[in-house]
């Protein structure tokens, strides 16, 4: 199986992964820079229509499909952090909460399958090359996922506006599912209901409503900044 | 002076704001949405052409053009906390910025003018209707502008890769100046050198960049929850 990305940083990483199947540049990416790839050059007409008018910087590439990975594959005895997504919506979101997943270190993310969100080549290239190494598990059921990560002792965090505690304000030195909800309606209540901490950013201002990937970056950071 | 801004959120904090001139929306969102103010119908192809082709959720408005403010305006007597951009380029980036220091009750945001980076339509829409309400200072002289802070009593934390200091080992409990550096090259030298800590965020990963935003985000949560 194949897929198309595009983006410098996204085609750098999947070039070192060794993922790339064919490299399509434009002729002045292709003076400009060197790869250990076979290049093929093409307009930069074309990769518009290849790419459907996204901001591709003159590079394409024809991938293998990225690895998916299964809930067992993220689990750790002690000290783990998985970041599950409840119905994120947005592929800018999803991949600069990748991104950020990769960088702060975390086992893994788990998002739950729906209105085709997936992992295209607007998430790969907003992850700049994270989707490379950050472990993602898609899931039908999140409520039965939670349930299983209870019982390889994860302790289950959710995040709400209207939580009773203050996000550093509870331990996280232990296994840590850090559960992120879209970016209108939240955590759905089932999920809600599963969880063992309810933690809130405080809001001091009139919006009060953060971007859920500065959210997302916020609650992770915290979490591994304590556990160190 | 007036410009136009468009999205549903951005519209709604400059109408409760009273900065709203002329409110030109589709007639679909006319008879879905109840608005305090004279609505102009335009087809969706005429909100097109006068946002170039932005996602203005069918709502466009000419408005009062956004106060500017001065540095002495963001100035407190103590634990203030003011948030510098040094050469952030990507509006989006800007938005998303000043929407969570709008959450983060900051004092305000100082940034460098360059290249055209303005207050413009898509900052406003990626704000979220924070520009209403951060006090927002364009300076020519970061250098300056710092010397100035210094006098008043700010204590200056420049953020870097390659910094000494992770962000959660300094004191915050001062009035603090933040600079964030820009998507690629960072803090200016200049800038840096007048710093008196340089913090960084812990990388445990492969791509080890965080988005600027987020980045933004994290120091930002860290600094206000400290202070508390």
């Amino acid at each position: 199986m194949s897929e198309l990305i595009y983006g410098r940083n996204a085609i750098n990483e999947a070039l070192k992964n060794g993922r790339v199947i064919e490299l399509y540049v434009i002729e002045e990416v292709s003076k400009k820079m060197h790869f250990d790839h076979k290049v093929i050059i093409k307009k930069r007409s074309e990769l518009d229509r290849m790419t459907r008018g996204a901001n591709h910087q003159g590079m394409v590439a024809k991938v293998k499909t990225y690895q998916h990975y299964e809930l067992k594959d993220l689990i750790k005895k002690e000290n783990g952090l998985i970041v599950i997504l409840d119905g994120i919506e947005d592929h800018q979101n999803l991949g600069a909460i990748i991104r950020t997943c990769d960088c702060a270190g975390v086992d893994g993310i788990i998002y739950r399958e729906h209105h085709g969100l997936g992992l295209n080549a607007t998430v790969a290239k907003i992850a700049s090359g994270a989707l490379e190494y950050v472990k993602v598990a898609a899931v039908t059921n999140l409520a039965q996922t939670i349930d299983k990560l209870k019982d390889q002792g994860y302790w289950i965090y959710g995040t709400d506006a209207s939580a009773p505690n203050y996000y550093n304000e509870v331990p996280y030195d232990r296994n840590v599912a850090l559960i992120i909800g879209s970016e209108g309606k939240g955590i759905s209540q089932l999920v809600a209901k599963k969880c063992d901490y309810m933690v809130k950013l405080p809001m001091r201002g009139h919006i009060n409503s953060l971007n859920a990937s500065v959210a997302a970056g916020i609650f992770i950071y915290n979490i591994i900044s304590s556990k160190r």
